[in-house]
């Protein structure tokens, strides 16, 4: 069993026990937050589309507007923005990116209230931070992150119920509680389509990958996942940014890979289904549920998640089949997997 | 000739009309700001590079803080962030893309400052703008956006001026004054590179596009380019985000461009030339002076652009080359210039 594989089926214990320490996180986030009148986010790779899904999930629950913060206006412009207003959370699973560490210090010199999203809370960069929100998966020794992409979409779950008007007295932590339930079944119930869509995806050597809303992040993290396991150059986009131009490149070589979970922005991926076809391109469906009989004809393979995912959780759930896509193809291709392309683990950009 | 092989050559004289208004822009938008802390753009396609253009430069003129708007928040999730305290600027060419109105319209609705910078001052979107900068192109024709996308970051420095803390008396009008000219070189001098460039790519099916900072916005508006002109399949990347995994996917058949005009983060973005030429890639640099000693040995092909361009202006300049190979490979290949890909002008994303 590779690294990768034992930490693809670690997420859902993973989950639970940061599900555990989450309402002392949301508090306590709660507090720092008390005079927040917005939110600004600082990751990179995977951790940047963790920050995609609180782009939506974050004004989506709380009305507050999310800012995506660029760090070279720090490293290279030497210029740092006003903070003022913001709540300034970082995200970064070893917590030692010197350009996301370069953000924080920089928030917590103008005042600011700082969180820190790290799988290391010994890190530097938990050292900037009011509040760690310490992910807990255990080391990730895979180059492509997975469990503690999971649990950093949870950690901003639990960010979202800190900035909106109550901490989830809606049923919020109900719902919460099912995603342990909910990613165990989708790792089964995908597995099996997930390797019929990677055989069919082997001869590609570019795809392209479409999500919207709350799951444009998982069409990021897709693209990410496959590109770097398998070569196979993956491009995420929205559906409206693929309409403007790009959709002109969609070949019958270039497969597209819908993400479709049951959440009200998929309409607006599902509306490509007809033109991708009529362009003669092979469409794969990941994350609609099993029985769905709104999906329309001609899509050459479904990887399927599990029914019932609370919509505004969908992005947690929605990226293990392109997780497993991503494994399966890189098995299919004799890729080394847990360290593609010859890469190690941590990235640090100056 | 072409509609895309005259709006190529029209930029020069664009940007001139667009500067004889600049200033009365200016004004106004500083009278609008007047009581702004940040400022939110809203874009798709092209126009969203240009707001990418703003993330960098606004900042650095004036230290305010930039956030990117997400228009399904309005049109998927009815749940409009607040836009308090925000200057709200929408770019769009056509002024028709309908999530891009709705999202202007809400601002409004807030009693926000409202700018449309758009090709079409009697489209909707300037129907919804308390002042609308014309970008006064006439009409675009071609699919692929290139003079409304150069205007469109003229647009943007005279926000960035706007914004900042004094009206430019830093030179910045006299920078400004010399893009028509060098514009012009750069599309004569970037011309037979061009299409050796393109020659080179000829047999590629994707490639990597590689800015950072300012210039972040040329890779994206390269890959752009490229992607929609000739069916080569090009992603854009910060230097920090290839090396978070995808560069791992980078093998001989994948060719790299990196955007490299003369700019404080071009450093950043040369730094990977020994790791790609390890990983077998072409590289090919866009923007580079064409007496510029510190390149690194080994590159494919340089596309250059003229010395002396103000380096906060360097985007402007720096795109030539990418719309230029654009336009070289489509041939190359084929293409129905002005239609690639079958597709038409105006996208309407609801």
């Amino acid at each position: 069993m590779t690294h990768l594989d034992a930490e693809l089926a670690e997420q859902p214990a993973a989950i639970g026990r940061l599900l555990d320490t989450l309402p002392a996180h949301v508090e306590r986030m709660r507090a720092l937050a008390v005079d927040a009148t917005g939110l600004t986010l600082v990751a990179r790779g995977s951790s940047d589309n963790a920050a995609r899904y609180a782009q939506y999930l974050v004004p989506i629950r709380s009305g507050l507007p999310v800012t995506l913060a660029t760090p070279s206006l720090s490293t290279v412009y030497d210029r740092t923005p006003s903070f003022a207003g913001q709540l300034v959370v970082a995200v970064s699973q070893s917590g030692r990116s010197t350009d996301i560490v370069a953000v924080l210090a920089a928030a917590r010199e103008q005042g600011r209230p700082t969180v820190a999203i790290t799988n290391d809370p010994g890190s530097p960069l938990a050292a900037h931070a009011d509040h760690v929100v310490d992910l807990a998966t255990g080391r990730e020794r895979s180059v492509a992150a997975t469990k503690t992409y999971t649990t950093s979409l949870v950690a901003v779950a639990g960010l979202a119920l800190a900035l909106g008007p109550t901490s989830g007295d809606d049923g919020a932590w109900e719902d919460l509680r099912a995603l342990p339930g909910l990613v165990a079944d989708a790792l089964v119930a995908a597995d099996a389509p997930a390797r019929e869509t990677a055989r069919t995806l082997h001869p590609a050597s570019r795809a392209v990958a479409v999500g919207r809303g709350l799951n444009l992040a998982t069409a990021h993290e897709t693209a990410l996942k496959i590109t770097e396991l398998t070569g196979t150059q993956v491009v995420p986009y929205s559906p409206a940014d693929l309409r403007h131009g790009p959709i002109g490149a969609v070949t019958p070589e270039v497969p597209v890979l819908l993400v479709a979970p049951d959440e009200a922005a998929t309409t607006g991926v599902l509306d490509l289904v007809p033109e991708l076809l009529g362009r003669g391109a092979a469409v794969h469906v990941l994350g609609a549920a099993t029985n769905d009989a709104s999906l329309p004809d001609g899509v050459t393979t479904i990887v399927p998640v599990p029914a019932g995912v609370p919509p505004w959780l969908s992005a947690v759930v929605a990226v293990v089949p392109g997780q497993l896509v991503a494994r399966a193809l890189a098995v299919s291709r004799g890729v080394d997997i847990d360290r593609p392309g010859g890469l190690s683990k941590v990235t640090v950009t100056h």
